[in-house]
């Protein structure tokens, strides 16, 4: 097998795809250190090593940048859910701890944590920017998808549950699990491990299902943010 | 008793004390519209609509204003606490809906929506700011106690329970709580009550009472980042 030097590596010129991933990681490094303040397309050139102007040439407004940022951001998120997935396919359709408690907190150490802390800087930028907030609601649906999935595994007859009790518990532990990264974002590790997640999860789900308001505790259509804002 | 007209009070120069507050209610503004990047000292004199310079004399720097800023939230939340209380009194020892719920439903809603937002932003600047984070730690500090002695009126027996157990009920709910409001700040209303709120309370500390990990679901030495952060 052929070795290259690291200095060889270097100097390589990266192709436009590789370029374009590379100023992207070097912004995601800048937003969380120093939020979205601290990005300009003149520090993505210093941070990613390139000449002057090298960001600007591949991304002419701020907004274009922190969209391909977003973008980006998608796209890890992907990997680490399908590294995490491979790993789990050895252990069966239900390993425990579940991919989802893996996912989550993983987020919460690096190398994932500062893409934990780029997505809110983004996300509070989503709040002024409709065509960010698809981008990041085209991640979201992933990540909701295996929520829901995983779920019904939870529950012991999780498949004959009514769609209004389903919504709850989906919505309520998704606001929890909201509420958990933004405390990562913060360094705040106040769950640690996957288990605990898991064991968190199932709580709130048990007892869910024991209120006499189930089905009733959150509003369905809230669930896409997105398309509300939209008609408002 | 005497009446002024609005140009008269308008005109009636402000004292010192009033001064800061309008400016920082002007930057609250502008934290929740645009967000930590459209805030600049000269933007709040245009808001707050006096001449170009003052925000500059009354705070020097940047970080002098956000920092008033947040003792101001501090200020207005107190003041939101204390009207609900009042308004509660009449209802007796355990009002339903909580007054916590009360609290946080009305922080989905303007005119607190705003300062929901605007909290959003500091927290992400907290991060990098360590006397910031001092402050609005001040500030969850009551929202804490308030959650605190709510969670043992929701427990039948809450006054018996294990410390390790409070915990848990403490770091669930307020996550959960966190999530919500980070839901409330993007437009998000997925709880729209505080009937609804008490209910997904109620439930979750249902299922964690009945956890067979109670007492082991959090990390307890984590309830205070700040501190933490300190050491780090």
């Amino acid at each position: 097998m052929a070795r290259y030097s690291p200095v060889s590596a270097k100097r390589r010129k990266p192709n436009p795809t590789e370029r374009r991933r590379d100023l992207c990681d070097a912004a995601i490094a800048l937003l969380a250190a120093d939020g979205a303040k601290g990005l300009s397309h003149l520090k993505v050139d210093r941070k990613a090593d390139v000449p002057d102007g090298t960001t600007s040439f591949y991304f002419r407004t701020r907004s274009a940048l922190l969209r391909a940022v977003a973008e980006r951001l998608a796209e890890l998120d992907l990997q680490s859910l399908q590294t995490i997935a491979d790993s789990a396919d050895s252990q069966g359709a239900n390993p425990s701890p579940s991919l989802l408690a893996q996912l989550v907190i993983q987020a919460g150490s690096e190398p994932q944590l500062s893409r934990t802390k780029a997505r809110y800087e983004l996300t509070m930028q989503a709040a002024r920017d409709p065509a960010m907030a698809a981008i990041l609601q085209q991640a979201t649906d992933g990540f909701t998808k295996l929520h829901s999935e995983i779920l019904v595994q939870l529950m012991p007859h999780g498949a004959e549950l009514e769609s209004a009790v389903i919504e709850d518990l989906s919505n309520v532990t998704l606001t929890f699990i909201n509420g958990l990264l933004l405390r990562f974002a913060h360094g705040d590790r106040v769950v640690d491990s996957p288990e605990q997640l898991d064991g968190i999860l199932s709580a709130i789900a048990a007892g869910i299902l024991k209120s006499p308001q189930k089905g009733q505790l959150t509003d369905g259509d809230a669930a896409h943010p997105a398309r509300r804002r939209d008609t408002g």
